[in-house]
């Protein structure tokens, strides 16, 4: 995601701990601390701007959710939106997505999101992807038992690379939309992404496939 | 598929018996014997007219074909093909393919094809969906061990139901492609649904799905 650099960013992070977690591996096994009430968590890797994640969190009150995004620079957006909204169940992480055991414990996320994530096309860059195997491994560890991965993407090749490493890795795949837009999907929140290709009249592609145990 | 009353079609289809198959039962476990060799045998179900079946077989005479075909109506359109063509590695069925296994012995056949299934797009139809799971039962038990099916259409209700239909029946997704035309896959043999959808822009959806042991 391109951005123009934010030298405020690291300050106003700083300076709202209440929002963007500190020492992320402290909270390993209590994330539910981090919020109003105990209820189901979702986390979604590579928030961006973090539009879905505040709709989400939003649409959603007896939810829990915590965004995950690598870079501080599109990160401090989700901050500045939710200083706006002021969520008791929205939570922030700045951290790599491929780390995530170091901070959750096993089976503690209900549910993981994945929007728009980049495409890494050249196939020497497959580890890179989001929905490769490493990282599938990584999802199911944290992930409750035959908890779900709900991906969506206007990315044809890494949605047809996705839907075959979901499949190789035994994961099942509960539902595909070929075009989510033109579905009877209810209650589908935009992304920063989704808002940008679909209005290009790209079919946004969305599965949601289930560990097996 | 819509066609004309061809009144001459039984009679075309039985002056043909050494292409067209009679008494289909007494072929079980013996097909290899209407061919002039033995190698790997590849089936459709649902041929049409038969560009396919016909095209493959020219495209590859080291595979013995057979189409399967419900409708006389259409099906004699296979046999004016293949009586211009006269290939030793095309047979034609006129058989039912949900009662495969009256046809052929367990583990007979290498491959499986379905080309621009009838959608069947009302729920209530579904298990009319060559893609249902009692079909796949089907093909599972007269297909080889880790047997494929191979499957392409342009209607996007029938290929999203079929990628969940083959996941929760434990199949696993080999390869995808949600814009077969787009893509760089190669000899890809056009059928008659695929040549009309195409030209009017739609994407050709295409999956190759393995029974798992
Ligand atoms: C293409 S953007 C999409 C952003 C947003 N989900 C949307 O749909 O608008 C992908 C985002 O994922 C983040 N990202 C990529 N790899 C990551 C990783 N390993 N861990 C956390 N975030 C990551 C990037 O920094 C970028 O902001
Ligand atoms: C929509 S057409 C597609 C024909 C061809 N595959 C193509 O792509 O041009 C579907 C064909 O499948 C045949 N069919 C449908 N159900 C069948 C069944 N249970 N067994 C054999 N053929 C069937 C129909 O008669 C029809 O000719």
């Amino acid at each position: 995601m391109r951005v123009r650099n934010k030298p405020w960013a690291k300050e106003l992070i700083e300076q709202n701990p209440q929002y963007v977690v500190e020492n992320p591996e402290s909270h390993k096994g209590k994330w539910q601390e981090r919020f109003e009430k105990v209820q189901p968590l979702h986390i979604e890797v590579g928030s961006g701007k973090g539009r879905f994640i505040v709709g989400m969190a939003k649409q959603n009150p007896d939810i829990n959710y915590i965004a995950i995004e690598l870079e501080e620079s599109v990160l401090v957006s989700i901050l500045e939106k939710q200083l706006e909204e002021k969520l008791p169940n929205l939570q922030i992480l700045h951290v790599n997505g491929s780390a995530l055991t170091e901070y959750f414990e096993a089976g503690e996320v209900d549910l993981l999101y994945l929007n728009f994530s980049d495409p890494w096309p050249k196939t020497r860059h497959a580890k890179r992807r989001l929905t490769y195997k490493t990282f599938l491994a990584t999802y199911e560890t944290i992930l409750v038992d035959n908890g779900e991965v709900h991906f969506k993407t206007d990315n044809r090749g890494l949605f047809e690379y996705s839907l075959v490493s979901f499949s190789e890795y035994g994961m099942r795949l509960k539902q595909v939309w070929l075009d989510l837009h033109a579905s009877d999907f209810e209650g589908n929140v935009m992304t920063e992404y989704e808002e940008k290709f679909s209005s290009k009249g790209q079919p946004i592609y969305r599965v949601e496939a289930q560990f097996v145990k």
